[in-house]
Order: structure tokens, then C-alpha cells, then sequence
């Protein structure tokens, strides 16, 4: 008889998990739940559908119906998982009918991701907070804006808050980002970083307060403002970006342990403490590879990863998922801004010493014309003088710079062997000395 | 008394060298001597002036006058050194005008580079056969487009040869290239990818005839064409890019050692076998990273870098230079072409056992507007699993592949690791699958 799997969840996780559980087992039974009534869209998209660079929403329904049919997945779209079972190795399911259904199962993934989060400020509950994590949130947005929204009010200036708030910027709208933090993007960058590309995100007048605690939702009904900070704000959107929380709930439930992050714990094989229930993407705990401690990033690089590894495994495969850096890039108007292992903050909190090396340099060669600036930060363990971190800001080529440091970080490169790497080099495309080798010697110069 | 510094040659391996000198010792007598009525200026972007990407052959000024009177460098231009007398310690120079003098030197570092390649095919010694290696060689080209020609001759489909013909190409001449080996970038690619830059390079009308050895220079006094792989080819200019060879005959002279690749012999220290010698650039011989033999790679990033080293050793600190993988990276009309470490060409000739994997992607999510193909090629040794080698051509985000691929190689890592690699993505940066690591994966699959 074909072995039963079934997975929760049908997007960067639950589909990468299913195709590589398909490889593995070309009989089993793979089906796919997911409750929303899209499956396998790439959710980092969506502030750019906004934007107007993607031209629209559909464009991000990465796999397509042939592709389910071509690797014999069953997907089951708009129906909820209301229980796993895990003594019967059974779940429970109800559809948008009402109608219910139990499925048996040999081996469960969990791809529950993550859903915003809300912190109970006075008045949360007023209608028109909007968030944006799925399709249907972006449509949603889309057609506030079509209506004619001119104000904006993002709470939160993460990855997804400052992304949505260029996105509306961009569709015509006035719009203000409110963060409690002191800086913007608290999990990328330093402060000293963080400062720079405010700067820049203020120069295209996309207003921003740091160091703002959102104290209430104002409106009737209806949201229409904030106090922040002690300010009244007006919008006539407000957009929650105070982050995302794995939802962990039917894994609760059932008795399958979380971790101290609060997310599901898995081992290295992306299996959860109950027996042929594993876990992935977005609601699921790895350990960080510099730390070794448990982290959830929740990151579409890192539920793909997972997925795949828990699919293999599911499968009848063989696969470890070692761990993460939390490797991220984005585009912000013209500037890219990148990051990966640890900030010299990050590192602080847990007691790393560390020293840093920042440099401002070109994208090309300084007499080629079209150089953009870029600017570069190490950040180096004290004791190791390994390197744990980079944040990395410019014009261009900032995405696989930050791939070149994570891989120096994986294999536990030296500062001073960055110093000395060997790198390559054309007029038209960077410098004689690559930055980042010379941000490498800044560093360096400092342990001396 | 203050040490006196001479280096001879004032270009990249030279006026770095003189730099990290200074660094050293603040007081020493540093003098730079060169041939040339130039110093310290771009060669890799002489191909760039004559395409018109950069408006003037002075923008390749990279160091100006200021520079060395800061750093109280002294600079001989136009001179000569025709003999270095090592019992002496003293080098012997003539000027321009015919002057004479001696040196003396506590150190000397011999950055004489390397010189254009011409074999002695027949009619070799007919006027008018060009090359590209200094700026008054660009000024010189220059002239003869300006003066209306329409037809050039490449003979070589190196890099240089390559940008070369692409710049004057873009200044409206029909250009063809002929190359002797059966495919273009030897140096850097494996047939499989050549071709698809050759390819490339044809739909954009550059014309290439390979496995074409030129055999005869035409014309009466003055070169019109050739005969290759026994084709005539007529053409008002024609430009020689066999290659270039290290300069050593100062140093053979001088009883300083040659190596095997008949480039001037060093070790870590960039020290030749000569007490308070060294030798820096394209007329040194370092290790290559892989194979642990000789090589001579003749790259500006390598040229700094071993001047550097050279440098602090001359200056009385203490430097290594470890060795090269030779990172390259171009960019032809609008593709970027790079490469690291060894094809499995170079590995096979000194019977390395490889396997390979090759990717086609793309450089932004498939969905993002502008998302550009790229081609990876990873070259993984057989017995140890370790990546040895990489080659990528695409439209954009090029060249910091290939630096992540030369720090992993650096590194020693598998192509399992990079088959895991922690990467980071945003859809308007990349792919959420990084095509590097989809590419390691492809390799992995032939070893399992």
C-alpha cells in the first residue's frame, strides 16, 4: 500500500516539502492542505504587486495547477485543519462548506507559517487594520488604494512595513511609518546602519519615527489614526507591521512540543518530538549556526530549505537541516539593503564580543561612470576572529555579496583571510579592491 | 639614515606597493621609476575608453600627482632601469633624454609586468600591428579609428582580445576575432560555456573564427590582414591579443631565479631568490590555491594584492601572499562572464578528477519585471567533494557570484555544504532558490 502523507500548509514550506517527498516516493499519497483559496504564491512578492513593479497578484502563484498534477500532489485549498490526531495518526478537516473530513496519515508536516501579529494596544480591535501575509490581505490593500486612500500609517518598520509603506508611496499615498525601536529594520541592521537608510527612505519622503510606541488606535468604529510616542497620527490606512508570530496552535494541541522561541521544535531532520510528525517553514524552530541556539527567521529562503528537508525525510529519504543565518536582502526604492548572521547588537545580547569594520566605497571602478556607493559592515568575533555578521548597503550587487559572507560565516572564515581573499575584479563592474575585503581589513586593523 | 625603496614599475603591483611601504616607514626614501609617461593609471579600463563607455583616457589616472607627494613617493617617469647590480645593491636608469644614473636601494621591488605576446608568425614584423596594454597603446588605437577606419582584426580571443574588439566594435568598425583554440576565454571558461558567449557575442555581430591559428601577416610594408587556418582576412587594423608575456629580463639578467612559468620566482613574501629583492604583478610567479603549483595569472586584483604584500615586507613589516585562484570577471556588451579557480579543462590537464553541474536561472524571481538569465557552471573535485572551480555567465549579479564561489573554494567546502548554503533573497534581487547552491545540487546528484 502507498504510504499517506499529508501537509499542512501549501506555500514555500508545504509545496517545496511535497515536491521533494514526491522525489523520494514516486507511489505515496501527497496531500496538501491549505485553508486560504491560493496556494503556492510567493508571499515576498506581494509589497511589490502593491508597488506596481509586479503587475499583478496572480503573477505570484509560482506553482501553477500543472504543476500539482504533474507530481500528483492532492491539494485541498480553503479547508482547515481543526486537529491532528497523533495517536490514530489521523487529522480532522473542515472545508468552506462546513464540511468535514478525517485523513489518515504515515507521515504529517506541519507548514503552518506564521500570521501577523497584533499586540493588544487600546482599541485593536477596531475594524480596517489591515496586514499584508497573504493574497488576499495584498487584494484587500489594493483596493483600499483604488478607492482613493491618499494616507498611510504603517505600524512597524521591519522588513514587510517599510517594503508595504514604498509600495503605497509609490501608488500615490502619503505615508508614515511608526516604530517603537530606536532604529529601523531591528533585525538586519545596527543602529549606525539603520540610520543610513532612514535617511535615505526620508530623502524619498517616506516619513518614518522611530522611538514611537503605538499607545492606541484612534477612530469610532473604524480605525483612522494612532497615538504614538505621545503624537496624534492620522491615516486612512493603517497597516499592522508589528511582526509575525508561528502559528503553533494545532501543533499545541496536540501535544507537539514548542520550543523557547515559541515556535515548533524540530531536530535536525525537521522532526517534531512526536513520531512521523514533522515540521517547516515559518512555524518551526532551527537552530542559528553562529549561536547554536534555537531562532525562527522566518524567511521564504529558510521555509523552502526545510521544507525540502522534512519532504526528503517524510519521503523515505535522508536529509539534515543544519541550521540557518537568516541570510536577508531587500530592495527599498533604489537602495539594497542586506544582512546576514549577527549584528554587533544581536551579538551583545548574547554576550559575543565582537569588533566591526565599516567601509564606503564604489559599486564600479570610481572613474567608471554609473558608480554606486556602497557601504559595507564586519562584524567579527573578538576572541575567534571569525567573522559573524555583515550588513551590507548600496546601489547594486549587494544580494550576493551577503551570499559571499554567509558562506565565509559557514566555513568559519577569519577576518584576516578575508583581508586576503581573492576576488575578482572589471572596470564596469566593481572596484580593484573589493569592499568588503577592505571593510575586512578595517576590522582587522582593530585586533591588532 | 632613512631606508631607500626602489621599485621599478608605477602601476597597480608598483604604486600599491609603494603605499603599504609607507605604511610601514614613514621616513624611507621610496622611488618609483617607469618606462612610461604614465603612471599609476587603469589598464583593464583602456577597453572601456576606446568603446566610449569612459569618456577619457585621463579618467584611467587612478593615482594623481597629489597622491605621491602625499605619500612622499618619487616618481621617475620616462626612465629607464637597464641594470640591477645585486652585489651593489644599486640599479642603473636612463631618462628620456639620455641621462644616466645610479640607484642605490636597501630594497628593491621589480614590478616590470608583462608585455604583449607576438609569435614570430610570418610577416610578423610588418608596421601597423597594434596592441592594448599601455595608455599611450589606447591613445594610439583611438587615433586610428578617429582617422575613419572601418575594419579591424582581433588576433585572440582572450579577454583582452575580446573587450578590445567589443570596444571598437561599438565605435562602428566590423570587427572579427580570430582565435588559434577551438573556443573563446580559455583561460577562464570550459568549451560548453564558451559557446554560449560566443554565441552571444555573434548575435550581437561580433565576428569569431576559432581554430584559426594565424599563420601569415599580409601586406606590403605595412599589415592589411591575414591568412588564418588558411582563410584570408583583410582588415585596416589589426590588433595582436596572443597574450602577454613577464617581463624578466632585468631580473634574468640580474641572476635573479625565473620560475617555471618563466615568470620571476617568489615566495610568500613576494621575496625572489635574491637578498632584499622582491617582485610584485604580472611578472611574478605565486601559487595557485588549488593546485599548490606556480602560476602566473596576470590579473590587476592579484597586482595589488602581491605589491601590497611586497610592500609591508620592504617596509619592515611582515605580509604573506598565499595565493591566487585568479577570480575573473568582464563584462561583453551587456553579459557578465566570470570565473574562479580551475575549469574542468585545467583540472583534467593536471589529472584532477572532477565532476560538474550546470544551471540555467534566472536573476530576479521568475515573476519580477527585468529578471535576467544566468548560467552557472560549478567544478567539483571528484575525491574530496571540494568546489575547485566555478564559471557564470548572466545578465547581471555576476561578479559577486563568483567572489562567493572563490571564498568557498578558499574555504574548502563541499559541494554539499554550498548545496545548503544559508542565502538570502528578495524577488527583485534574486531567485528564492539560489541558482549557486541549485547548481552545487546538480554536481551532488552525479556523486550520490
Amino acid at each position: 500500500m502507498s504510504k499517506k502523507v499529508v501537509i499542512i500548509g501549501a506555500h514555500a514550506a508545504g509545496v517545496d516539502a511535497a515536491s521533494a517527498c514526491r522525489k523520494k516516493d514516486r507511489t505515496a499519497e501527497i496531500t496538501l492542505i491549505t485553508k486560504e483559496p491560493n496556494a503556492g504564491y510567493s508571499r515576498c512578492g506581494l509589497p511589490f504587486v502593491i508597488g506596481g513593479q509586479i503587475p499583478s497578484f496572480d503573477d505570484l502563484i509560482v506553482f501553477s495547477p500543472a504543476y500539482y498534477k504533474m507530481l500528483k500532489l492532492n491539494l485541498k485549498k480553503e479547508t482547515q485543519v481543526i486537529k491532528i490526531d497523533k495517536q490514530n495518526k489521523s487529522i480532522n478537516s473542515i472545508d468552506k462548506n462546513g464540511a468535514t473530513e478525517r485523513l489518515d496519515y504515515d507521515k504529517l508536516i506541519i507548514c503552518t507559517g506564521a500570521s501577523p501579529f497584533l499586540p493588544r494596544i487600546k482599541g485593536y480591535e477596531k475594524k480596517g487594520i489591515m496586514s499584508l501575509r497573504t493574497l488576499e490581505d495584498g487584494r484587500q490593500i489594493d483596493q483600499v488604494v483604488k478607492r482613493g486612500t491618499k494616507t498611510a500609517l504603517i505600524m512597524g518598520a521591519g522588513l514587510i512595513g517599510l517594503e508595504t509603506g514604498i509600495g503605497l508611496q509609490e501608488r500615490g499615498l502619503k505615508v508614515t511609518v511608526v516604530e517603537m525601536l530606536p532604529q529601523i529594520l531591528p533585525a538586519m541592521l545596527d543602529l549606525d546602519m539603520a540610520k543610513i537608510v532612514k535617511e535615505m527612505l526620508e530623502q524619498k519622503r517616506l516619513l518614518i519615527f522611530t522611538e514611537k510606541r503605538v499607545e492606541e488606535i484612534l477612530g469610532e468604529e473604524k480605525a483612522t489614526g494612532v497615538i504614538a510616542g505621545g503624537e496624534q497620527i492620522n491615516a486612512e490606512m493603517l497597516i499592522s507591521a508589528f511582526g509575525v508570530r508561528a502559528n503553533t496552535k494545532l501543533a499545541a494541541d496536540a501535544g507537539i512540543a514548542l520550543g523557547e522561541t515559541r515556535a515548533i521544535k524540530t531536530n535536525l531532520r525537521m522532526e517534531t518530538n512526536v513520531n512521523d510528525v514533522f515540521a517547516a517553514g515559518d512555524c518551526a524552530e532551527v537552530p542559528n549556526l553562529i549561536t547554536h541556539k534555537p531562532s525562527c527567521s522566518q524567511l521564504g529562503t529558510i521555509a523552502v530549505r526545510q521544507g525540502k528537508v522534512a519532504g526528503t525525510n517524510a519521503g523515505g529519504g535522508y536529509a539534515l537541516f543544519e541550521g540557518v543565518l537568516a541570510s536577508a536582502v531587500t530592495k527599498l526604492f533604489d537602495t539594497e539593503v542586506g544582512s546576514t548572521g549577527l549584528t554587533v547588537n544581536a551579538a551583545k545580547r548574547i554576550k559575543i564580543e565582537t569588533v566591526s569594520g565599516t567601509i564606503s566605497s564604489k559599486t564600479r571602478a570610481d572613474y567608471f561612470p554609473g558608480a554606486k556607493p556602497i557601504k559595507i559592515k564586519i562584524v567579527v568575533e573578538k576572541e575567534s576572529h571569525r567573522i559573524i555578521g555583515a550588513q551590507i548597503i548600496g546601489g547594486e550587487e549587494v544580494t550576493q555579496r551577503i551570499n559571499a559572507l554567509s558562506f565565509a560565516i559557514q566555513k568559519h572564515m577569519t577576518v584576516r583571510e578575508l583581508a586576503k581573499a581573492d576576488t575578482a575584479y572589471a572596470p564596469p563592474l566593481c572596484e580593484t579592491w573589493e569592499p568588503v575585503v577592505l571593510a575586512a581589513e578595517v576590522a582587522l586593523r582593530k585586533l591588532r
